[in-house]
């Protein structure tokens, strides 16, 4: 049987490791990295770096996992054959790089549990045994509030973590004080109105870090330019933020 | 100047601890051990344990942190007061225990930013100066989808973190179709209607764990069985779970 591990590998510090992906790292055999297209190549090297250090022995496979077709995302069909697609090529990759009895794993930024495609892949794969397992990581979101010194949620209430695209659609929701936003491409945080507080963090856990927190409405300006400015000098960005509504 | 860590420990695997913990134990003269009351002898050593390991000339402190009186939770002032007390409590330990110029640390079942209380007494504590810093943990949120292998959102959906009594109050709120619960001393989970799975878990990354999966209705019984027999003979129960909402 082939054994595979999905190793959370934390947001980008690489101190970030558990004792666990540690030894995850040790065991592999063949370590596959998903090169999403538009990952950037400090990235790359970040988890290159991870694998000399933890892995020296593991051989290194890529495979491809192309962004869905934006125009097919109405059109269930074009959607399951994508799915079909990627599948069979992480099906292909398995069955071809890694032998019975041996362990491959996938390094994940931050937590394979939140807003990863890892796991889904894994069960959309037919035509090849396997078990795996899931290593637990460091995610950006806990990243995020342990630089700003703050909790995710106040006492009794509840905190949601959704995405630029929901934030953008639906504003905060009824209900919701606390909202942590990932994946947002569009600034949707400067369309959120009333009286809110906005803990932002770009790069989280690398030297390229920055933090910027204040009252929504005097802080997005800054943010704006921040983040453009960084996103020009580096070529790419990563960030993320928590929306916290003011109690009256 | 005092300097303070807040260190998340993970949910109850010594292997959870990250890299940055394992240096931020070593660095610890003193080592701050909040005893919330209800904690049980086993999670104390599980603490003392990885003290031994990783910060084996720490000095060890306690510091009490009695639960709040449920019947003053309706008046504002009594809830300041018990506030005041406990910031009191803490910030005489800081001053009597660390010396200027030492490194004290707190450590944090889980990831300090989710339902903790130690940053928010920090925020209150008045009259001793000290700098901190917190290191993220592996949540038991975390914790809970890696063993069940699963993520915690769906893809461009919102996940929510609640607690059992929200849960209890609200059921699960519209427009979130995954939502996890947190301290839920009451098995609100038997009041919840719908097409909904759970993925519930027990004693995380502990010899004790336990998981349970399934279809809700089908699956609540003999969760709430396992749940009582469980607390029967250990004498208490950490658990936490995740309620999706089937797809139509």
């Amino acid at each position: 049987m082939r054994h595979l591990l999905v190793i959370g590998i934390g947001a980008g510090d690489p101190d970030q490791l558990t004792i666990e992906a540690v030894k995850a790292l040790a065991r592999l055999d063949v370590a596959i990295l998903v090169d999403k297209g538009d990952e950037k190549r400090e990235l790359t090297d970040l988890r290159r770096d991870l694998l000399k250090q933890h892995a020296p022995t593991a051989r290194v496979v890529t495979v491809d996992d192309p962004e869905r077709d934006r125009a097919a995302r109405a059109y269930p069909a074009a959607v399951d054959e994508w799915r079909r697609q990627r599948a069979a090529a992480f099906g292909e990759v398995i069955r071809e790089h890694l032998a019975e009895g041996q362990t491959g794993g996938f390094l994940v930024w931050g937590d394979p549990a939140l807003f990863d495609s890892t796991l889904g892949i894994l069960d959309d794969i037919v035509g090849v045994e396997f078990s795996y397992a899931v290593v637990p990581g460091i995610s950006s979101v806990s990243a995020l509030a342990a630089r700003h010194r703050i909790g995710l949620n106040r006492v009794g209430r509840a905190v949601q973590i959704t995405t630029g695209r929901r934030l953008a659609a639906h504003g905060i929701p009824d209900g919701v004080d606390d909202l942590v936003v990932m994946l947002d491409a569009r600034n949707a945080y400067r369309e959120v109105g009333g009286d809110v507080d906005i803990y932002w963090g770009a790069y989280l856990g690398t030297p390229d870090e920055i933090l910027l927190a204040g009252k929504l409405d005097e802080t997005k300006d800054e943010i704006d330019g921040v983040r453009a400015a960084a996103r020009a000098r580096k070529g790419w960005i990563m960030d993320t933020y928590l929306l916290r509504r003011r109690d009256r």
